[in-house]
């Protein structure tokens, strides 16, 4: 069956907030691309949203909003739910009952995950749904997808991320500008980068969230967020980071996950590293996750771990996951193949544009 | 079924040099966890190769060892073959005859794909087997699966890749010692970082392939190999090292696509990049690749372009996908859940190890 006759598979989204507008926008957006990529379109054809007013200004009105998130998860018609409520609350209660209803869901919502993941997995196993959760760590960055797929030939010796935007902001500024915490946590909550109670960020708990789950799938174990070591940011001051900037060494807010003899570590700590590293070079609100393999050696994941887009690149990049492996025609399963061969004309590759924005030396 | 009692897939392996022994070899060593992330075993029962007394060092006689390829290719127990041969002579012809006879396919053959991508992709898709080439482009990194599955939310603006280790490890030791390329390439090839025949990496030719290829993911356009402009490294001096350098700016060879107005634009050539960007921070012989997407922003994605085991890493996680997409039950298609909830117990979650490695700065 050709995909432009397939029947779209059908989304409904809980929470239609940063994230969820972000992804309603770039589906809407980017459909052709993406629907050429799924091998069938993706229709989000019910939204559930507190605010309902709000939701229909985001959608424009082309779409069922309730405001009652058990209507969506309860619906015949939908095929994947996507949860960006947020919490392990409600938030839980919606997902099981999505799942048992037999739904595909796909989450950003770490906390939930690091907690009651091992539950969440096994209910979907049973039930032979998928749940997906790309978004939970780093935002944008594939680091979900690198771990499970992409690096499945190693024996993970470690992983270590700087995995929470809001501290990492924190931190640069602290060292561009030689002043105290307390001082950069007020400008950040004043820009947005920090939220009006900022505790999850500045005391680690965010990045040990997302370093539980990581750790889960590298090592193959469950999810254990009671068992990770967690210390934040808030007791470093201008002092700490002059000296380590003097002694050649960058201060950064690392998850680390590691294999060691007694089963895996997990931990979130200010860590020293120094200058010349990659990873100590990553600044501002941006993310980047290191990762330790037998075969590979180390390699590295930079990108925006947050914000409305590149979450929402996220999330749509496991509804695209999804919708192509529960197509049922398997030949829409695999897009191993890097383009459709009846769609190449009308996209020539140009060799006289010239080379405009980059200089060349020599 | 369970995935120790499903019957292994069967694997034959075209030549057995440095990629073809790193993979033999992180297959055995790794097998558990390949076994558990693919849901079944990956057994390799054939390798071709003309030094049949070494494909019989490294495979240490557990496999059949024959000097003749077409007879892997044609063998009606193989279920996907791995082509490591090179070249697009004999290396093109044994892949359309296995994808003829109905075999995947996983290869590392650039210079093959960049030129004949399009035929090979074509009989693939009419015979319904896949074709997975992440060993093709930088090595171990997967950037393959981070541009078709990872960022499929995105319309790609470009992509920009350090994707030749060779050349970046001579405009490396070019800066660090202050030498001029002819001194540096004869070192280089002295510490077999180059070939003897460095043309193909030098004049960027390895380049534009590896960017020819990652183009067609991006942007859904053939394979068009003879459309690149592509200039190397061989007229750059010390000189204009060390200038770029006072002005605050790097070297490096990137292989660059991007969406122009005319179609897209493909090419290869020295760069001057300002040296506070973390790609100008990519040193020696890793890779590196930045992709700019509409949705997510940049991400980076960084590790080793070359070797045996990274090579292989890809090499390998392209067999994991491949069993686990083309395993009949659908139960083993969908990795999804991070761990097996059954094996979970084995691997405690320590908090006792302590932190050992990394100090703490405060």
């Amino acid at each position: 069956m050709k995909a432009s006759v397939m029947k779209p598979i059908r989304v409904g989204i809980l929470g239609i907030g940063t994230v969820g507008s972000g992804t309603f926008n770039v589906l809407r957006r980017n459909q052709e691309e993406i629907r050429r990529r799924a091998g069938r379109a993706i229709e989000v054809v019910m939204v559930a949203d507190l605010d309902t007013e709000r939701a229909r200004q985001v959608t424009g009105g082309s779409v069922e909003i309730v405001s009652d998130a058990r209507l969506v998860v309860a619906h015949p018609d939908i095929d994947i739910v996507i949860e960006l409520i947020g919490g392990d609350g409600i938030a839980r209660e919606l997902m099981m009952t999505a799942i048992a209803n037999g739904k595909h869901v796909v989450t950003a919502n770490k906390a939930l995950l690091a907690k009651h993941g091992t539950e969440i997995f096994r209910a979907a196993e049973e039930k032979g749904v998928m749940v997906a959760f790309e978004a939970a760590v780093a935002g944008g960055i594939p680091i979900i997808k690198a771990l499970r797929e992409g690096l499945t030939a190693n024996r993970i010796q470690w992983i270590a991320g700087i995995i929470n935007g809001t501290t990492n902001f924190i931190l640069s500024e602290m060292r561009d500008k030689g002043l105290d915490f307390d001082v950069v946590l007020k400008q950040a909550q004043a820009l947005g980068y920090a939220e009006a109670d900022p505790t999850f960020d500045i005391e680690g708990v965010d990045a040990a969230h997302k370093a539980t789950i990581m750790s889960a799938i590298a090592f193959g174990v469950p999810v254990q967020f009671d068992k990770a070591h967690v210390e934040g940011i808030t007791k470093l001051s201008a002092t700490d980071i002059r000296y380590a900037e003097q002694l050649g060494y960058r201060i950064k807010l690392l998850g680390i996950a590691r294999r060691v003899e007694a089963g895996i570590e997990l931990r979130v700590h200010p860590t020293l590293i120094p200058a010349t590293r990659l990873i100590a070079n990553v600044e501002g609100a941006m993310n980047a996750v290191l990762v330790q393999g037998d075969a590979v050696g180390a390699t590295l994941y930079y990108g925006k771990g947050a914000g409305s887009e590149p979450t929402a690149s996220a999330v749509i990049a496991d509804l695209v996951d999804i919708t192509r492996l529960a197509t049922a025609d398997p030949e829409h399963r695999v897009p191993y193949l890097a383009f459709q061969s009846n769609q190449m004309a009308d996209t020539p590759i140009s060799t006289n544009a010239g080379r405009r924005q980059t200089g060349r030396a020599g």
